[in-house]
């Protein structure tokens, strides 16, 4: 059994773990809180890859206090040499006496074995604690250590009867500023914004990080079948842009996007002539991509949704009505019953100014 | 100033008026509470039109007490002879001190006589106190007073993409059970719910109060433009049947239907031989009606909506997708810019078992 105080740490843990929400990538977010006679002697987060772990920044803290002391840490520390050296040596010469984990690693080929080193050299260790909360605050380091796949929101701002623009393509300011920018902190968090051709063509979008501070800006994805993209789309100033395509015939068009930067375009064929949107999603999670935000159209939207690649659902819902011309939320195929209905949990509902937020999971 | 021993009276006689929201129709809810130095001598409120007004019922309870006493009511009192005697004449005899208002009679050619008449033989009066949340509990009964026409709640089930059915006309169970038996809870409040021919041919719809208990239940009203209703529909079994119609020459099947009790036939040729949907809810509030609830399909929920006939949209989303060749919620006109969009207000969000429920007024 845990303490009060032991869930009272740990919390504290996860509050600093959440302080690297938008930098980690592609590492998860981390925290720990060092205690000695329940007092708090040390605590850190994991900023940034190649940066400290969050237990040795907690230990630089502690110093010498951090003999004897019991360290709380929200993910099972590494015992690995990775770009910095493994967190659980640094803790068996720090002589702490207890670790109190979240999490165990999510790895399958990892999980255990940091606990496994701790207690041989006779440190006391329990796990578990807080570990939805632990887990939650990490869903795409998770899913992509288990699954070998991103975990994909998917966003979209929509009238209350369901409509995303009018049937002439106007869409823009739907939704209510307070929405937008909430929009953005969930652009901030993510590893990479995915968006289709489509959504280039009509709006140049940028897929950029704005109207709040980001010390870090989201990669770009865009799914562009035929390698339509116009060389001078604002998407491609950006960093880290990442086209698939399925056109094998574009080679000198390839080239040049190639040569634009940091552009690099990877060739997917599909059936019908569209990138194979599973195989994207497998290749983004090798290149480290945690959480992925989808701001698409319906067609790209709603494939993704068919093919099973979607966990997450965040729907602005505007106070208006656009009428039944207008255009729908995802182009799905039709059901013959309603029993094969893409069935979800609503997992939180709330006013964002004066639109409605509604969080779903597939 | 009111002083908080005010408030708190005013929002106990709020409470009581409450007690007859789904009973008092067509009269509004109201309640009564009276003081005597601050302690509660009698309450009451309104039951049922014929019964007992809320000042008469709490003056009963007070007794002798009443004398010298300060009475809370949530509406003005009468001044007129109706199917009841005064309630102002009944407040003087009972020589009350002090009568407080929540808010005046909304009937322009009686509001402000009865706090006249009061004060002309020396009680003190003061209005207005909770007048926001004594409107809120009449907003039909307010609104035939003051502009001839009932408030109109709009209610729907749709899937997170804003489908109501699908294509082929599937829609049963969309939302979950605790959402329904919310819905029958908004069917008891109402005065009558109405309805078109097409979801009576559908469903065969009983537009009844069921699953809750309720000692009254709402009259039915049917849009039926050409008078296509079967004589064995389940809805003509009930009481206070109200069919409404463009059809002219179906007199024979007018004949029929107003022979089966309580059913009643009225022909309003509208454009395109389809009802003056305008003209209905002005006859509806000449008939005493107060809050109608709408449960149709896309198209007659469309035609009022666009008629500037419906006050509110009360929508059940339900965490699901039905796909893009779904059926859409209201059928509305296509808009040539987003300026034109039928905007609202939301009222209220919240779940209601797996479902969310959003209120809005338009």
């Amino acid at each position: 059994m845990f303490s009060s105080e032991d869930y009272m740490h740990m919390a504290h843990a996860l509050q600093f773990a959440e302080k690297g929400l938008d930098t980690t990538t592609p590492n998860p977010r981390v925290g720990c809180v060092i205690t000695r006679y329940n007092q708090v002697v040390g605590s850190g987060w994991h900023e940034q890859a190649g940066a400290a772990h969050a237990e040795i920044n907690a230990l630089a803290v502690a110093g010498e206090k951090a003999r004897g002391a019991t360290v709380y840490v929200t993910l099972e520390p590494c015992c690995h040499q990775g770009r910095t050296p493994p967190c659980v040596e640094a803790l068996i010469r720090a002589a702490v006496a207890r670790v109190v984990i979240a999490m165990e690693d999510p790895n399958p080929l990892m999980s255990g074995s940091g606990i496994e080193t701790l207690k041989q050299v006779g440190i006391a260790v329990q796990s578990g604690l807080l570990q939805e909360q632990a887990r939650a605050l990490n869903p795409g380091f998770v899913k992509r250590m288990q699954h070998g796949k991103p975990w994909v929101r998917l966003k979209t701002a929509v009238s209350l009867d369901g409509k995303t623009a009018l049937n002439n393509g106007q869409s823009q300011w739907i939704s209510c500023e307070a929405a937008r920018i909430d929009g953005h902190r969930w652009r901030a968090r993510s590893c990479a914004i995915l968006t289709g051709i489509g959504t280039i063509l009509a709006d140049d979008a940028q897929l950029t990080v704005r109207h709040i501070s980001a010390s870090r800006q989201p990669k770009k994805i865009i799914v562009d079948n035929r390698l339509d993209i116009p060389l001078n789309a604002s998407v491609l100033q950006g960093e880290d842009v990442f086209i698939f395509t399925a056109s094998t015939e574009e080679t000198s068009k390839t080239n040049i996007l190639e040569k634009m930067g940091t552009t690099q375009v990877i060739v997917f064929e599909g059936s019908g002539a569209r990138v194979n949107l599973d195989r994207m999603m497998t290749t983004l999670a090798k290149l480290g991509m945690n959480e992925i935000l989808v701001e698409a159209g319906s067609r790209l939207g709603g494939a993704l949704i068919q093919d099973g690649l979607v966990d997450e659902l965040i729907i602005y819902m505007a106070p208006s009505l656009l009428g039944s011309n207008a255009k729908g939320m995802f182009q799905l195929p039709e059901l013959a019953s309603l029993q094969h209905k893409t069935a979800l949990n609503i997992e939180d509902v709330r006013m964002i100014g004066s639109d409605v937020r509604i969080i779903a999971r597939l």
